[in-house]
């Protein structure tokens, strides 16, 4: 029988219950001769408090001891999953990270899986068992303990799965699946029963929050075949793989995101040098840059815009402010209120006729555009963000993305984004 | 310099308060220059905790998980101490029993030490850290997690101290030592300054929790001085070691047990075999008998009693009443609240002088002796439970055991028994 690794997020195990639940969803994969592998995230809001009490300890925790610190939660939650699987019968046999050899770098608290090396989850396998893996965590070649940050258990579900060569991947979360727009905002927008690696991936990027980037890219690479649902309707999900070649433009779903500013540096020097160091300070500074773009302000000096996250935004202008002082720049100005639609679908960067229709809805909903930006499967608009959410609505009409039946109850929470 | 190993328990690392205040106590040491090695419980009830979730989930989890979900109440504790440490600018570093290479027997739940292989911490000393080093926890030789039972921390402790050759093992707890009674019960009972290993065996066996049994056994077997102490208070405590040889008899503590019961089979054939086979088999089945003693009913048969702790009681009914059908006893009774006094010291078992001092008492209080058994430095009274605690008031006042300062406000709280 072929191996099916299947992943369970933190509001998945968020009780004794839930627990309970997630075993019984094991165990009827498990009776139907299934090899299968689980991943599981720390309870509920446990790695949180974990982060909590070494704060109440400092601001800044010792990264070593902080990651020792978080991986105590999904020790916990693989016991339990564990305990309750005996329970109903079933042979579960928990692993730590490190126990199953998933091979990390140095990099505490942000850490990159170099390898899985498996040889316990294997023998466990040959013995009949159901491993339960502790998602999040790894080990250094320097035998620390590590974790690898967001996304950290959907990024071990994927590359297990693609380690201990499953058939699929199957992400349990508290969502139905990837919707053509956030849920829990916009109340008539549609599950997407297929979807690309590549449009999950720009959407996952761009701010919707089913299935970490980090996880999707893994999966995009080796082809891995992932399928998001929830672990409380019973609906079959979202299925995400390679999709076919040849499809003529569509758009598949928006997602958006709110928390964004601008910097404006007007009348830089017009100097081929000047952009590339700008951008690699505010890298080196821990600035996550999301888009820029300049418009020319004299013959000879041009003005530089700079999207950034809400987050990031007093080290942005630390950085900018500098930069401003030693460049003469005239001025810096910073914008809040920012946010982005982005559609995503197959070649839809590349259609004109989409493109078109973006525009004209969004004119019509009386929206300044700040800045576009495309890639063959996306288009991302900069926006006011108190304009943002009509001019979704709008766009959802526009593009057919409106779930056709009446509402039924169903959970629509937007995923809550796990570790 | 040379190296020392503290230890904490629960009580003492309870909240983030108190993980600071221990750390404050591990700097001081470290500053005065001396290779500090830390050996740390789960904080507070937090091992209970987790046992109670696990029990939510079915009342006999599965032991190999159960280890697995318990060794993460110290992996939080180890990490926020190594987090309050780094705060203090002391380069501490946390290790699991597996990182540390605690190499134990199968027995989950419940496993002995084997063996401390300790490379990971000698390399930290070399390196100027300071390893702080997860209690009651180690792997077993097939890699998996185990756990060491009832008192694990401490005997976690005094191993490390033997296997890293430390100069002493500091014990901080919530009591200020050893006292000659329980202090919580006995206002005015006394903190003994020196005892040696063979007296707080005893006095551990018999009732007493400052410092685990398995420990002290260790302690004795290897020359190893322990110190238990306050964390709180800054007093001395109680030293344990060797001890002179020659010592004239003296009660140094009194100590006592008040959940105990005694069956009793009445009239069982005289056989040789009859005994060795009932006592087999009730510790097959878990029962830890206490004490046994016959009297001669009839010519040709006798009547046995069992003394058991409480907790055995159904257990060690079940058995004996089997046993009771199958040798054609007369009957099984039950007798309950049973409790238990015990003198320790310096040859008391052998002097007669004590023994009548201790008869004597006793009957002054009209106390019935259902049983006495005694060891060279121990003689204990099984006596109905009510008149217990009258009894050792007489007691510590016949032995001169009582405090002569008037009470100081001091911690006097019986320590909890902790992981």
């Amino acid at each position: 029988m072929a191996i099916i690794v299947l992943k369970f997020g933190g509001t998945s195990v968020g009780s004794i219950e839930l627990v309970k639940n997630a075993a019984r969803k094991i165990a009827a994969f498990y009776r139907q001769g299934h090899k299968v592998i689980t991943i599981v995230s720390a309870m509920g809001h446990s790695t949180d408090q974990l982060v909590a009490l070494a704060r109440k300890i400092t601001r800044s925790p010792h990264q070593r001891e902080l990651d020792m610190l978080l991986t105590a939660g999904e020790r916990i939650s693989m016991a339990l999953l564990s305990i309750a699987l005996h329970d109903l019968g079933v042979p579960a046999m928990s692993f730590t990270g490190s126990q199953v050899g998933i091979i990390t770098d140095e990099r505490h608290s942000d850490a990159r899986i170099l390898e899985i090396k498996g040889d316990r989850i294997r023998q466990a396998l040959r013995q009949g068992k159901v491993p339960i893996i502790a998602g999040f965590q790894g080990v250094s070649q320097g035998r620390e303990i590590t974790t690898l940050g967001r996304g950290g258990s959907d990024t071990t579900a994927v590359a297990c799965a693609v380690a201990f060569k499953a058939r699929q991947c199957r992400i349990y979360t508290d969502v139905d699946g990837v919707y053509t727009e956030d849920p829990r905002v916009f109340h008539n927008a549609r599950l997407v029963r297929k979807i690309t690696y590549d449009e999950m991936l720009e959407l996952a990027t761009r701010g919707a929050q089913v299935l970490h980037p980090r996880a999707c890219a893994i999966a995009a690479r080796c082809n891995m075949p992932v399928q998001v649902l929830s672990s409380f309707s019973g609906r079959p999900g979202t299925t995400i793989t390679k999709g076919e070649k040849m499809e003529k433009p569509l758009v598949r779903a928006i997602t958006h995101d709110t928390r964004l500013v601008m910097a404006i540096l007007e009348s830089v020097p017009r100097n081929p040098r000047v952009l590339s160091q700008i951008i690699t300070e505010l890298a080196h500074s821990g600035v996550h840059l999301r888009f820029f773009f300049h418009g020319i302000s004299e013959a000879d000096r041009f003005d530089l815009s700079f999207i950034l996250p809400l987050e990031d935004q007093a080290q942005g202008f630390a950085v900018l402010k500098k930069i401003a002082g030693r460049l003469a720049a005239k001025r810096l100005r910073m914008k809040k209120g920012i946010g982005a639609v982005t559609l995503v679908g197959p070649g839809i960067g590349s259609s004109l006729e989409i493109l078109t229709k973006l525009l004209d809805i969004l004119s019509q909903a009386r929206v300044h555009i700040e800045a576009v930006t495309t890639s063959s499967i996306s288009v991302t608009c900069f926006v006011e963000r108190r304009k943002l959410f009509p001019a979704i609505r709008r766009l959802l009409a526009g593009y057919n993305l409106k779930r056709k039946a009446a509402p039924d109850g169903q959970r629509l929470n937007r995923k809550r984004r796990q570790s």
